[in-house]
């Protein structure tokens, strides 16, 4: 069976190399932390004191770290993975990065030989946990075939969407769009009953109409439409305020290196800082709460009623 | 068989009451423009030199007029509507103004004893001719059901949506969002392609994650990715960008009269004022044609080959 | 000496109104709040118990209202101010309403053959009570020349603007950019204490750079900045939130009625209203108070050290 | 005489060297383009054909970059001027590039032992020729003072705004302004122009009320209002939209990384984009030319009657 070095082993890192293991893969880990390999050490991993002694004679290296000057630092530095990589492995990096620096990693690799992707991928800890990922891919075809292996025994489902970087790009595009959705939604919402109509019915015409979209039909931003969502649970649980700021961060950063303009991405932006600004532990709230941003009483707000 | 006077004959009008006419309605008719009526003459109905006569022991009255100015003359005024209606009529206004209009006419209807609803449409021309238009309806539920059958014959989806300017507040909401849902999909697939990705895989990614909307889905503006879409076809038809900013300006005046805050929809009513600008036939492409101010060279992009 | 009818005795119209008397104008006075007129009385004015009596014989007609609703009505009414002006009173109407409004109201008087100005005014409660506000005036430079003498005697500055209606344009324009002055002001001030620069400091260099304005140089928001501003004051004082928000509301309809592309102006009125929303209280204080939507703990921040 | 290596001799940079030359220092100089030394060399100045060697006894190091890429791969590589500065020369980084990026590469001299500022500038291809540039300086006091006659030689203003980074973060908080000042003054003379205001009045009547700010008063966008400012040229010389730009995306990027919130920059931005987008050309323009974005026929409006 392949062996795989595994670099990164927090919230997301951990419970996806847990599937590896459980998939059989052999694995060599590494964490900046120690404590964060018990539990797979017991399962069969084997603990590494270095990064470069993890990926000593592995098939595949996969890093999942928390940002893109980490992610640099790791794989050029002089005495990195990839000065370091000598069994020629796959490199898979499911971190969520900028394109320019997943393509600048993906270049120096292609100088020294070796194939790499990247693969960002999106459905949470509780998607990672599970095995219900969905990766993003970017790279070329004969990479990305190497790699579904592997990422199948992480995730449901796998996208070849591009060229080097083009995984990155798809997630960041597709987080921005969901930001402006989350964010169109709470002040349509708002608007509406301001104007005198209940919140699920406006969310109910808006779903069978041209308004239609994934946050006011499966993550409703207003307390009561929708019991299964999060605005139903105090906003608690789904994807963090401070997870969805670091994404649209990397959209827009994006655009300016792209010369694009993002007038309504950069406002979604500003608008979830300034939720975040105005109270310290919004930042760990679901990205629905903008909700109380545009209608600071929801709470108050009876909603069955008409 | 019931009476009803239909005063408006526009686009919209004219089709809708000859939907009336083909479902057995007496129909007694006028417009500032005489020559609207020809047509529906010749299918029985009654052309009336003014609006008071039309309303002359009428069962009901049906009003598609351009904008809320218009509608609050035409029933406020002394010798209006509601003061030249002695036979009871159900008022039903299906011109789209602001709530806060709809509201003033139905408080003035309510204190003459009459009973009164908007119900605004969408579905356009087409809807209107064919007799699939969606009407969202504001007013009483006794209101509601003595409208139903004359609405059911020129459209396919009644929704209830509440009080009296109920219906305009659900349709300027709905659209707004649609706007924005319309920019912020060409804002990213913009993005996506500045940063290398086809615009059909994108498409496809945002279709199956948390970035799906009725835009990305069935009004794709990106040419070629449906080709079923006005943006395939140099975006003629469709829903006009100078009609969308109409209902722009209605969201947003309703916001600032509520009180509610607005910058997604202000934004995009900015852009698309901007797209509009530019190039003064722009007003007249479907609102998809929004992807050209930021992308100006979409037409000369491939967007099959990867 | 002239006779003037002055209508709308509030906490502008009656400090104005005490400044005619005092120039020796024989005032008729009238307000829907009988009590407003008892201290003018005592310095001389004739109470009458309605509009149509106040204007009775005048030379000219000062209205000073809160809306340009109110302001259509009382002018265009049947039994209205320009169908019972029989002595060709001048028409001044200090209130602030939209320019379309304006123009609405002048064409009705034109065609009475009645002269008229709009004549908005800056400078607040003090300017009305010591007679130093600023009129900005839209109408005929006959109507302006007649107006001046009474003008001058509420004000200190009375600027001629162009056409009826231009009054209130220049007004909101002027209120508008103010705004944006106000939040771009807190907004690069939050992004330069951020980075660790001290207010005070960058306040400075924007005074002496490209990046001057009214707002960093004399109505500095940065509590501490500058101890005459209400910003050092806890924000007591100045323009109150609610009175900008009136005026950025009336220039972003005149936007939507003009097609012209707001954005910052509607992003600015968007965050006002966020900074409204957030606490009922801020209504009421210096709009300079937008500093705390963008940095919630100024109040701690040491402005004095580096 | 001290000897002082100057490396980046560009549009600025070889005149900010010809001054110091002019003020009697020895220079050693180095660019990537040899052909840019031809006429300093003729002036005295001394070509070194790498950084490294025109650094060699320096008493200090001056550098004029065009981003901070550049800055810290020249600083900071293992053969960089960091490591290869062994006469303790003191640091003047000049170049315009991110607060994070210059206490990055501030620290890393400091653990090498070497005073390090940043001094950005503003005043342009103008102030750098007749030596009246402003620099913005970060730093400690001793290195402020040790700088200051070096500075003096290229510039006419000197302020000492903070420590490492404060001079980048004070130009880019102050050019932000800037931006927002430009694109909001256009937008409020768009918006006067269509309510039938002359813009020369608007702008006077601005100047002299809470509208105040340099752009307006200065710099003023519309096209004949000040026959001295690019908008009455055809928008050549000034400030480029391509510098601009720029500075926006630093500004952001700073935004991004201390957690603020930049709604105002953010569009101002996005509008800047739009316009570089719609004509490649507008790059290239003063930035007063984002008049033409909100109003595309300002060359054939007459501004000069009424």
């Amino acid at each position: 069976m392949m062996t795989v070095a595994f670099i990164g082993l927090g919230n997301m890192g951990a419970p996806m190399a847990a599937n590896l293991i459980k998939a059989g893969y052999q694995l060599r880990i590494n964490d900046i932390n120690p404590n964060a390999a018990a539990s797979l050490v017991s399962k069969g991993a084997v603990w590494c004191d270095s990064a470069a002694q993890a990926i000593e004679g592995v098939d595949a290296i996969l890093t999942m770290l928390p940002n893109g000057e980490i992610v640099k630092r790791l794989f050029l530095d002089e005495q990195g993975l990839i000065a370091c990589a000598t069994s020629l492995p796959l490199l898979i990096d499911c971190s969520t990065i900028s394109p320019d620096e997943a393509r600048l990693v993906g270049a120096a690799a292609k100088d020294a030989n070796l194939e790499m992707i990247d693969a960002p991928v999106s459905g949470g800890v509780r998607g990672a946990v599970d095995g219900s990922l969905s990766f993003m891919v970017g790279g070329s075809t004969t990479a990305f075939e190497r790699a579904k292996p592997l990422l199948s025994a992480m995730g449901r489902s796998i996208f070849h969407v591009g060229d080097q970087g083009a995984g990155q790009a798809a997630k960041i595009c597709n987080n921005m769009m969901a930001g402006i959705l989350m964010a169109g939604t709470a002040e349509v919402l708002a608007l509406g009953v301001r104007n005198g109509l209940a919140p699920e019915i406006l969310s109910e015409i808006m779903n069978h109409s041209s308004g239609g979209n994934f946050m006011v039909n499966r993550w409703n931003p207003w307390p009561g439409v929708d019991q299964s969502t999060p605005a139903s649970h105090a906003y608690a649980g789904g994807f963090q305020v401070s997870l969805l700021l670091k994404d649209l961060g990397l959209a827009l950063q994006s655009g300016l290196s792209t010369r694009s303009s993002t007038p309504l991405g950069a406002i979604t932006c500003s608008l979830f800082q300034l939720h975040s600004l105005s109270n310290v532990e919004n930042g760990y709230l679901d990205m629905s709460s903008i909700q109380r941003l545009y209608f600071p009483d929801t709470t108050t707000t009876s909603t069955s009623s008409r």
